[in-house]
């Protein structure tokens, strides 16, 4: 097959060689593996006795209907059978289960992806959206197939991972909670048709430090499943099946970054200290506890940024419990061996729901999340903050609470702190009573009203992605106008050295976590705005080390007068780039 | 029936006594109008008509089905038909006509909803969803309906108006182009389900003068048709089939309002000036060029936003030309007899979409909207700057263009309106060379970044509805966050403040255009902060008038650092109503 090549937004670096798997939509929800030979059968009599089931579970409809019922009713439920006895349905994907050894659960869906491409081609509106009978057919048929355990699951799920080893994902998009499903597989690249820079898909693939391009418009349409695929992450280009010689470009590039990584891998123990002798305080992102490992290898400093909606997220319809949550806080805490690990409450919302939430928000980025949906639900709350004390016995926590605007919210959350505390007391339960507390600076009006977080606060923290979105008014995840999304902006730069300054003054600490905060491009201009802490993603802390060790602030200093009153977006990324080359 | 009142959000003033007219969200799209009782026969048949249409359409479709096409297909024409066949649609609506005297697409939707709300009850959900088919038999009939006149249509209609005159429409939301359709008919009052202070409802009704309560959750389910209700705007309370004596106690305060207003109109032709001597502009929002009579009447300066999207709303496909939108800008600026009229480039996206455009993004507010949308669709952008150009001829014309944040949108707004110039130059079209060119301040960033304004621009508006929500991350239209929009946030009167101080540092006008400048409440707040140009809509100019003439910028000038230097919202609350009784 001729090779071509596809642009779009390099989002995570590095180089990654591997065989397209591509994902619909719809697959994203059900397991994918492979199945070994000699338990294909086995596979195809489950598909067939799922079949079965629906097809007994539609009689039982149509007997118990009621005699005043609607003719209609009975209609729908004959149409539902046709489709289900229809060999579209009833043989298609027993035979995908055999010729390509899918579970059964991707066959369906597999021949579903079909059928629905083959519908979207039919003129006439009402025909065309038959298709979600269809859908709703095989929705009746998985829930059946997912009540049944597979009948062979260890060989089976052993070699589809083998198979899996040097896949590259290829899908139109990818939400955070999907993303979570791939952190335990071996996925080794991602591309994408939609999304930008700062896109859930981008920052997740540089958080597992694998490549990634996305924003490649008709990718999953124009790459085929087992295609081979070179994703240049650097580049943002995704090159199809290659031929030999650019195949072999590609490994020598790949080695050689392999050795660069090799060479930054000696600085893990280095303390992070500017030329002139600041000390800086390197910190890590994490999303689970695992993460911790990461975190300690790459020599952060603590842990800056815990998310624990990743706790909360792909769980149905349950949360976790406080003795869960307790036990996975202790985790991380045991993990990072006395380091502080700062725990940011449920930052839920957005672009990261909640299984359990209702989607009615026209804008969700301005709706009910973070604490404005903790503050609603007080129990979840409460019960996530005594997990948080609880862990503090075990070393240095401290409390982060998200998205705070509002007088109201940060005397709320305070209280419900202290409400807390008295429930931990009235159960006799040891906590630390002096666990700090701190804000995320990330709405526009949090930093122009920074006395009332001074005051009550003990440290805060920047979120760049969430102000940058609030100040410019542009959604991080909308391709539309990602073009918009600039950093750089004075506005921004106004903002969090705002922040920075107003923290130090009154004597608190200010970190930075967003995604600015890894970006070695952007470290001295951070350093010169007087940050003092960065929280990032382990895989960047290195880089950013580096830079640190090579920079001296009392040469950064005098050149920012002029950045921060710069107002030409052209001037300030060109003295950014300068500020490189002292 | 008994009588009960609901709570919810006053959002518009006075009291309204009406009939409730109950909106169901798919019958805003439908002509409603009540039939004169010897045209009732003539409306039956043309239902009956459109009925058999449908049926022979299809058949038309099953006859025209390719051999081979899956079974399925076949099926769901059958169902269509079956659906179209029941009495439930081929007569139970004729009986509606006949008896309620309702058009045919009343009749036909108003059974509809009926049906829908029966299949709502029904627990299995696939069985529930089959509703959809229902509604979309619906659509194909009304389909060919709106496509026959109606047989009767004076007589009816005149009918019609003068039944509805006393109506009260009771829904679950309104949107912005539903809205502008009430604008041509006689409803009295607004009561909705959902919406907040800042809802589009809530601003239209203001907009229109008539009282709305909004946040009502129920009351579209519990108020019946026809039911009498009485909105008491001031409260956010909704009367249900009062009692006579409650009844003559609402009649009684809208006499009393009815005397305030007319005792307010003798101020029309007083100048706007405070008692120490400062004369203020007061300016009208228009929508159409049909407000600026009511702008006029009020006593207007001059038009200080002209919404122009809505000149593009509610036509389907089409966009308005160059000429016709010359002649509605024209026909504003000949109503306002020399006084100015500043005219907003197309601001749409977020919640209020053309009907050609593809509503694909999560947040829409954060995402491809006005200047944003304009600069990449260009043809569209110059066509409208071309109009506005050409209708400079017949009076003095501002240019306003919304949601600018980045330096190059500037530039690049800037070097559209140069080359609409060298297009209308190259036709030989006359225009005014020097016509004035202002940007919305309404982005975070944009009052953060004001050097880059003020230079290049030749006036500024504050948009206070935009700002509010971005600088606060709260979408005004959702309910669920509704409690945290707060224009008196310091975050906020910071940024007016500064955005003020900015302008006229510069020598440049700044004028506030959002709803903070028709609340009388907010006057003597603005005053204190420098501001010397109020635009709103017309119903608010009077009161607004009242209180500039009776302040005095000496008394409170003394109480800004005060305010300005608050960050608690008590204190800042408390302090803007001593400035009332100064």
């Amino acid at each position: 097959m001729a090779s071509f090549s596809l642009h779009g937004i390099p989002v995570s670096r590095g180089i990654a060689i591997g065989r397209a798997h591509i994902l619909a939509p719809a697959a994203l929800d059900v397991k994918h593996y492979l199945i070994a030979e000699e338990h294909v059968e086995a596979e195809v009599r489950r598909l067939q006795l799922a079949l079965a089931a629906v097809h007994r579970e539609l009689q039982t409809l149509w007997n118990e209907l009621p005699k005043d019922a609607p003719t209609e009713l009975g209609a729908f439920i004959d149409v539902h059978a046709l489709i289900l006895s229809d060999p579209m349905i009833s043989e298609a994907p027993l035979e995908i289960i055999r010729s390509r050894h899918y579970n059964a659960e991707w066959a369906l869906l597999t021949q579903i992806d079909e059928l629905s491409a083959q519908f979207d081609e039919i003129e006439d509106p009402y025909l065309r959206e038959r298709k979600a009978d269809i859908q709703q057919v095989a929705e009746r048929v998985l829930k059946v197939l997912m009540g049944s355990e597979p009948l062979l699951p260890k060989q089976g799920e052993l070699e589809g991972d083998e198979f899996l080893a040097q896949m590259i994902v290829v899908a139109h998009d990818i939400s955070p909670a999907d993303m979570l499903k791939f952190r335990d597989r071996s996925f080794i690249g991602f591309v994408t048709d939609v999304g930008g820079q700062n896109s859930h898909t981008a920052i997740v693939a540089r958080s597992l430090d694998i490549p990634a391009a996305v924003g490649m418009s008709q990718a999953s349409t124009l790459i085929q499943q087992d295609d081979w695929v070179i994703i240049d992450g650097d580049a943002g280009v995704v090159i199809v099946t290659p031929s030999a010689q650019v195949l072999e470009q590609y490994r020598e590039r790949q080695l050689a970054a392999l050795r660069v990584r090799k060479k930054l891998g000696k600085l893990k123990k280095t303390p992070a200290i500017t030329k002139d002798g600041t000390q800086i305080q390197l910190m890590a992102n994490i999303e689970l506890p695992e993460d911790c490992e990461h975190a300690m290898e790459s020599g952060a400093n603590g842990v800056g940024l815990f998310r624990s909606e990743f706790l909360f997220m792909g769980r149905g319809d349950s949360m976790p419990s406080e003795d869960e949550q307790y036990e996975q806080y202790t985790r991380a805490v045991l993990a990072m061996k006395g380091r502080p690990v700062t725990i940011r409450t449920l930052d839920i919302g957005a672009d990261k729901p909640l299984d359990q939430m209702e989607h009615t928000a026209l804008n969700p980025a301005l709706g009910l999340r973070a604490i404005r949906y903790c503050l609603a639900e007080p129990q979840i709350f409460l019960t996530q903050l005594r997990a948080i004390l609880r862990a503090s016995v075990h070393g240095k926590v401290r409390i982060l609470i998200p998205m705070m605007a509002h007088a109201f919210e940060i005397e709320q959350s305070l209280a419900m702190i202290k409400r807390a505390k008295a429930q931990l007391d009235e159960r006799g339960e040891r906590y630390d009573p002096d666990v700090p507390v701190g804000a995320m600076i990330e709405i526009p009006a949090a930093a122009l009203a920074l006395p009332m977080f001074v005051k009550k606060m003990d440290f805060l923290s920047i979120g760049t992605n969430d102000l940058i979105q609030y100040t410019l008014a542009i959604d991080r995840v909308d391709y539309e106008v990602a073009h918009l999304y600039n950093p750089l902006h004075p506005a921004i730069l106004q903002l969090i050295a705002m922040t920075i300054a107003a923290g130090h003054k009154a004597g608190i600490e200010v970190a930075v976590c967003g995604e600015m905060a890894g970006d070695a491009k952007l470290t001295r201009l951070l350093l010169g705005m007087g940050l003092r802490e960065f929280s990032m993603h382990p895989s960047q802390l290195l880089s950013v080390k580096q830079e640190i060790l090579n920079s001296d602030l009392s040469l950064i200093k005098p050149q920012m007068r002029k950045i921060m009153r710069a107002m030409d977006p052209d001037t300030i990324a060109d003295a950014v780039i300068a500020l490189q080359a002292l």
